[in-house]
């Protein structure tokens, strides 16, 4: 019997079992297909390489500031995408020797629970075979939506799995369906290398989040529509049908567009359809229930990452696999608090947030005021010839204690970690204002986004 | 009488100034030459646009990954050099409309402090005005040293402001003598856009301070020699002669090279000589004796930045500055704090360090533990196509409380301030490692580089 079974091998499994190792923990793997799951495969590592390579085509003319004139250069999809499986492929490479010179078992077959200790694996071949454990995580992730007619059919209708895994050569148009992170993230790539891009979204706005700020959807769609993309809101797809091998697309404002691919991005649903037989509870939406210590409804399984009701994101599933490790190992259990999970999208801007904004901190009664200063004139940001964007940190009216923040420009996915801990140290305006920050640096902005609040107005 | 006098517009007395205008002073400012100080004209902001522009040169090849193949190029450092000009006019220019639409004098000459409560300003006419302050902040700033023969004379051999404000034309070779911070940095400026560069360094290491691991000079040097520059350590120059345009110098180790300028970079001295005739006390290398709330030894004169003996770094200025405008304004007086002062460098590395390394910690008496992670296997910086370098974390051995970072990478700069206020706070190495982090991005390794400590180790 193993200490430790885990199902699912993305963000979550990957560092439940990292930790379960260093604990010295007797664990085995179960997963059914690439090890390093959507994230590594599908998702935020190939999505934040392919823009890596966007943003680097927007600049390239831009170098002649720096006295770099391209004259000629050519950009070529397939080589970005091929390019990208192979840094992906080192990446797994390495996670799975890893786990070989650890020797931990990895059964390559899907899991299901058919007893408190039992894991039943189904082998691609048909064949099966019964671990034993003493304790169980479930982390097998999830997998992308649709939406009325639109039913992915892996050709004409694709999901951004589809598009990150298989997709080689860039359609000459796309329609996105959802303006949320995947879609304005894949929809920037698509648009730099050269597609024609649509965005169509239900709501009235590019990522309509409560956490993310209204004003940071309206420079994101400025943006988008000048490296020309197309959106359309408050739009729903009302038919389409294939001629030619191309789509016909009719929108519910009565537009009709043709394009190449449909590509779904409505949001993600648990992978947990057959994930056991013996009655572990879920929610109505397929979320697997768990108390405050990630148990289900048998104290030795738990479950963490998408699977669970919590941020549908890659850095929660490993927080709380950590969590979880914790509560396996010792008496006093932990449990995982949200407050402080730092969001951030690779779009045509880098967009970071962490911690409240002025919508979500009125929800919670709070008075809020806020502090902005623009990367035009911050040094760095100019000297990098990235002077878009702009930060703006939210404090708690009376206190003037910090609550959060947004940054749209360079940086964003990174300078926002301080922020993050200056919150939860409960930092004052002045605190945040007196930090030595280096200089020149992007972070920096924050001691001029926190002038006014701190010192007093110029103007 | 004007509240607040101050002398020198760089980086400590723009701070000043912004600062005393919020909080409603009567400022005048006194500025000999150019507003923004050497900061933002002949050294950081400057610096880092090139730098900036080298990295990109480095690059260009590398973009292949992204499927963007450059074809021809070509690089122009005269270009380069002007642009950077004008992104500097740019941040100089709006100091200046800032200053005017707040209608603060500016005084343009020479200020020297007569009398407790007078400057007077000598212009480069000859005429001369007497100002009057109720108090005085020194804040004139530094200029390159020189050792030896080596004297600078704007043409052979020149200083680090000679190079960044004059030269618009890079030479064929260059010897740059000090293999510090400035001597790294333009070196790898101008060894990218296509100058043969030597360093010469009296000591055994590049960047030989005790704040920085040898590590990192390790590091760095392998890059700096892969890149082509020929480094010579423990080796000083004897002897040169100008010999048909081009200079031949003979170093201590024998050794005999040709080249077209040498660049001193040699430390800075305080602009201190001719400041003052009412005897404001100096220590023998000439900087301005304060008392721990930055006053000089009469009470309303305060001095900050390079002319006191505190870090030499344009953001200890500023810091400075906030301290000397709290203490001028407030009954409980502030004492600043250096602990956690951030440093940084653009060389062929970015390379960021806050708190303590193995060698400051022990002279504090403390055992160190370190945590190591590099950067190749971190997922952003694989996406971002630059998987060279590492973190180092320091660990007090007993508490696991960390003292102290080294980044060598991309991102250092920025990604050290998170761990500045982890020191600041005390955090463990537990709670740095379970941090939420946004996945992916750089500032995660700091939880893979505590892992050993936190959890324990992999191997």
């Amino acid at each position: 019997m193993f200490d430790l079974i885990i199902i699912g091998m993305g963000p979550g499994g990957y560092e439940a079992a990292l930790t379960a190792l260093r604990k010295k923990i007797n664990v085995a793997i179960v997963e059914k297909s690439k090890l390093g799951g959507n994230c590594l495969n599908r998702a935020c590592i190939p999505t934040k390489y392919l823009r890596s390579g966007a943003h680097s085509i927007e600049k390239l003319q831009k170098l002649k500031a720096y006295g770099i004139e391209v004259k000629d250069y050519s950009i070529d999809y397939k080589a970005a995408f091929e390019n990208k499986e192979k840094s992906i492929g080192f990446l797994r490479k390495s996670l799975e020797q890893l786990l070989k010179s650890k020797k931990v078992p990895v059964f390559k077959g899907k899991g299901k629970i058919i007893d408190k200790n039992k894991v039943e694996v189904s082998y691609p071949d048909g064949s099966k075979e019964i671990i034993e454990g003493k304790n169980i995580i479930i982390a097998t992730g999830s997998y992308p939506a649709s939406v009325g007619k639109l039913i992915p059919d892996g050709n004409y209708i694709i999901t951004t799995e589809d598009y990150m895994e298989k997709l080689d050569t860039l359609p000459e148009s796309m329609l996105i369906v959802g303006g949320g992170v995947a879609g304005c993230e894949i929809g920037y790539i698509a648009k730099s290398y050269g597609c024609q891009v649509y965005i169509t979204e239900l709501q009235d706005r590019l990522l309509p989040s409560d956490i993310i700020s209204p004003e940071i959807s309206k420079n994101l769609l400025k943006k988008l529509n000048s490296v020309g993309i197309k959106t359309f809101f408050n739009t729903t797809v009302e038919d389409f049908s294939i001629e030619e091998s191309k789509i016909k697309v009719k929108l519910s404002n009565g537009e009709i567009i043709v394009v190449d691919k449909i590509l779904l991005t409505v949001g993600r649903k648990p992978n947990t359809q057959d994930i056991d037989t013996i009655g572990i509870e879920k929610d109505e939406k397929g979320f697997i229930k768990v108390n405050s210590y990630l148990q289900t409804n048998f104290e030795n399984i738990y479950a963490i990452g998408d699977v669970v009701n919590s941020p549908m994101l890659a850095h929660i599933a490993s927080y709380e696999a950590k969590i979880v490790l914790h509560n396996i190992t010792s008496q006093d259990k932990k449990i995982p608090d949200y407050t402080l999970t730092p969001w951030a999208i690779f779009s045509g801007y880098e967009i970071g947030h962490v911690g409240l904004n002025e919508e979500t901190a009125k929800k919670q009664g709070l008075e809020v005021i806020s502090g902005y200063y623009p990367f035009t004139y911050n040094e760095k940001a100019v000297d990098e010839l990235e002077p878009e964007g702009y930060v703006r940190l939210y404090f708690e009216k009376n206190s003037k204690k910090i609550i959060g923040v947004d940054v749209v420009g360079i940086g964003a996915s990174e300078i926002i970690h301080q922020i993050a801990v200056f919150i939860k140290e409960g930092y004052t305006a002045d605190q945040v204002h007196e930090f030595i920050y280096f200089h020149p640096s992007l972070s920096e902005i924050f001691a001029y986004a926190s002038y006014d609040i701190a010192v007093g107005k110029l103007f």
